[in-house]
């Protein structure tokens, strides 16, 4: 069996807020307590936003297909997957003017668990130079924070539900403008009937007649409960780096939180992931009780870099770290692009994303995802700088 | 009795277009006529902008969730309180662009009876410097023209009917981004049945963990039948002074109006208005023959200055007068800062302004106010001063 | 008979996507195969995009009112007139920036077939200076390509069948702000059953007090399957002139296409077109077998100035010609207006621009056409030029 359902398609003039996706739907006698279904948000800034809620059974996710297909929030087995923004509910980006405050408009709608910043490129705002061999600059660009992708809407959504129970959403965003390249993402977002875990497979596509350069970041954020004094963050990496003085300033507790303080300037960390034998990096956010935690999972190989955002400023202003796997760092794409970390998508191609999440929801689950994260270092050293690297660091 | 009607709530999934709150509704045997409604427009620029019409039997007034709960235009015993912009209907904020023409794109969906400029700042676009004890500029930001709550959508809009028979429609307003400060508004109008006086009373609250800078100004519009030729408005002040030459050019004639005049350029007064025991200043604006006319009356502790916008020029091109009650001059908020007319508003504190209409519908009702304005300035001289003052006028 | 049905109006709080107009609709017994609705489209970029269809039996018209009343794309007896751009479907101006990419955001929404550029100017992006009469900088703007009227929304949609059968879709689109000056676009489409053609007449006013100035361009384009290698354009003309150095090069070939070539620089060629007796001008362009093409006709008098856009560049990156009579040229307004160009219009007149298609469908609907150009042509010397002309060519 693969029952699919069309939940939004601008070509078929299909945009369904009313039907349940769940068991029944599909014929099945047994349903575990699944569903799948879309909202429209009506009012404030998020008028004409829709929301998919799928519920397998144990975590309920609700996805942005306004927004790039994010992920707004998730739940599982009761612990909270989220962080709290200034910016309360899901904005659509009818509202947002990334150019706004000198470019960084963007953070007007920053308020997601999983927000993608890319497709075309991702980072710092600023004046994006193009040189030739000669070092003469050929085309400049300014960019504003972030990219272009959570803040276009997807023109289709399907929900597909697979003979070994997977329950998949797929959302299709096209990143595109006459003469200005076309790039498309088709995510897949699939979980299983009772799982803590769920994974996003991202294709970028380049339909376009030239090579496209592509820059990908998962900015994955996380604020009460998972954040809290003491919290730490367990990832396998080789290196880890401060971004710059202020980070530098605290290297000796990269990977524990403090409680909000209020004033706190954000410090941020670069690290080269270790991958597994399946080539997978893994990240680890636990409370301070270990007893409630969540992995990151990530493709090392299209997903070589990997950013701890520590933002532990005052509760009211946002509250919340962002474990951050990506293609580049969010640097200047000028910068990412001399140092050899923006991907250059031929015609036709594709590059593949992938990014899980598991919830850990007792000791035990923590336990074993730290032992795991020790098992992938172990051997391997961890090399901690005091200083920004310069061929990582735009500072 | 106190009962409560939810009309918009994002959180709660709430977007009613069809239920008519009125005394039946609320289980009253007589009504006196009122009711209360939303509408959601479609097409053109006002695709998708929320209407609520509350009609007190008497007095109907529009309000506009989607604008940031401005009043687009009211009614009073058949006396229209409204002005003809050249923007004809209102504009979904999704389709204004405060950048636009250098910073006046605000100006492309201006057509309220009252129209907000703040929360954050108001006033002439220009770049904001905030400067350190030494004079050294610490941070810089391009501020558009007369701030971001005009286009801002409400997310929550309640009718609340109380035992005196009090009809109050109350929405709330966010003006946040992420590291970029939030503001909250509530903003409560209310009215009586039969009555031709509403009353707006906005408290604007400060969720952030610091202080934040807040200006106000109620930019309160009038054209026909109220601005015609020999019009006259009356308000009770201690000081007047022209903005700048152009405004001093008129200094004779600064409270009379005049006929439309195709290629008049604007003349903007400023007044430091006088407060009666208990608090409240008072304008108003009468037409030629002294039959109609409107009272605007505001708190002086929260908005103690008041701009006199006189826009006589031709009828096409919106023929209006502004009284424009503010916290502060709608100057470069650089300039109000330094003047101390920027209010800090400490976390988690609120501040609220009160402002509130009253048609006069005959020569009796004109008489009174125009007395009662003349009684308030009694005794107090009004120095009417012919030349722009150095810290009121940054020209 | 004079039948009108409003689909539309902002005003009257009608937005109908139910009514279907046709010969039943209208009380006649016999219809053709007629038909007019209205579809809202939901998601992706075109959410809340309203699309009237207009099948006069033979002839499949799309009208986009929420972009201004352009013209998505059209079918006339199985031949498909469009063309396929990056951005594939029609994008809501709620979700393009004008200001994007140093004020080329204009296309982010650019798809269709016919699309005004204008009301108040079009062309190149750059910074309007307006001197005085001693050359002194009087106002300057920054002007976005192509002006604002192809991301503005009509208000006011309605259909018309007249006694001979006609059917009219008649929008009106508002481009104005306050202190910017108002336009109205009265855009009224015209067909006969079963006819192979349709007429666009657009009134442009000036309700404003004084004189406006206009630009207005129908950016007419074509892809497939009427550009293909060997496609020919014929436009009875006195003088065509290469828009640049970069069209100079292919100016042999100026009106004949290839196929799609990958890297393809667009090369623009600017023309005089010649009137008919009753003043209107003709451009053919017909497919490589010359057995399928399009005529369009406009009226010289107010659109005496002719672009062919030969954009030849890859399938995937738009494969695309543009036929472009326009009362300027689509150079910065500034230039258009030193050399006599730009349109002012007084106050409270009208100008009024008329565009005809008409679809070929055989060798001999071709021929007819191509004909008619030569008799156009003929005794009239068609002077082309080898390098731009200065007073056309901004380069």
């Amino acid at each position: 069996m693969q029952t699919s359902f069309v939940l939004m398609s601008v070509d078929q003039g299909i945009h369904d807020t009313t039907s349940v996706i769940d068991a029944a739907a599909c014929g099945l006698s047994s349903g575990e307590g699944w569903s799948v279904r879309m909202q429209r948000l009506s009012g404030g800034l998020s008028d004409g936003v829709d929301v998919v809620w799928l519920n397998n059974g144990c975590t309920r996710i609700a996805l942005l297909p306004t927004r790039g297909m994010g992920v707004w929030k998730a739940e599982s087995a009761g612990l909270p997957l989220e962080w709290k923004s200034p910016v309360e509910r899901p904005v659509n980006p009818a509202f947002v003017d990334p150019m706004r405050r000198g470019g960084i408009g963007w953070l007007d709608g920053f308020n997601e668990l999983i927000c993608r910043c890319g497709l075309g490129w991702n980072g710092a705002p600023g004046t994006d130079k193009i040189t030739d061999e000669s070092g003469k600059v050929v085309s400049e660009q300014f960019l504003p924070l972030h990219g272009r992708i959570a803040n276009l809407p997807a023109h289709e959504v399907t929900v597909e539900i697979a003979d070994d129970g997977a329950i998949s959403v797929v959302g299709v965003v096209d990143e595109s403008s006459m003469f200005g390249g076309r790039l498309r993402l088709i995510s897949r977002l699939t979980t299983y009937p009772g799982s803590t875990s769920f994974e996003i497979m991202d294709e970028v596509r380049n339909p376009g007649s030239s090579p496209a350069e592509v820059e990908m970041l998962y900015h994955c954020n996380f604020g009460r409960p998972l954040l809290e004094g003491n919290s730490v963050l367990h990832i396998a990496a080789s290196e880890i780096v401060p971004r710059n003085a202020r980070a530098a300033e605290g290297i000796a507790t990269w990977n524990r939180y403090t409680d909000p303080e209020p004033g706190y300037a954000e410090q941020v960390y670069f690290a080269r992931p270790i991958a597994d034998e399946s080539g997978r990096g893994l990240a680890v956010l636990s409370n301070a009780d270990a007893d409630r935690g969540v992995a990151v999972r990530f493709d090392v190989d299209t997903l070589p870099w990997f950013s701890v955002w520590k933002n532990t400023q005052a509760e009211a202003d946002g509250y919340c770290t962002g474990l951050e796997p990506g293609s580049s760092f969010p640097n200047l794409k000028t910068f990412e692009r001399r140092h050899g970390r923006v991907i250059s998508l031929p015609s036709d191609a594709e590059v593949t994303f992938r990014l899980a999440f598991t919830a850990a929801i007792d000791s035990e689950d923590v336990r074993q995802l730290v032992a795991e994260v020790a098992e992938l270092q172990s051997g391997r050293p961890m090399v901690v700088t005091s200083k920004p690297r310069p061929d990582w660091c735009d500072c």
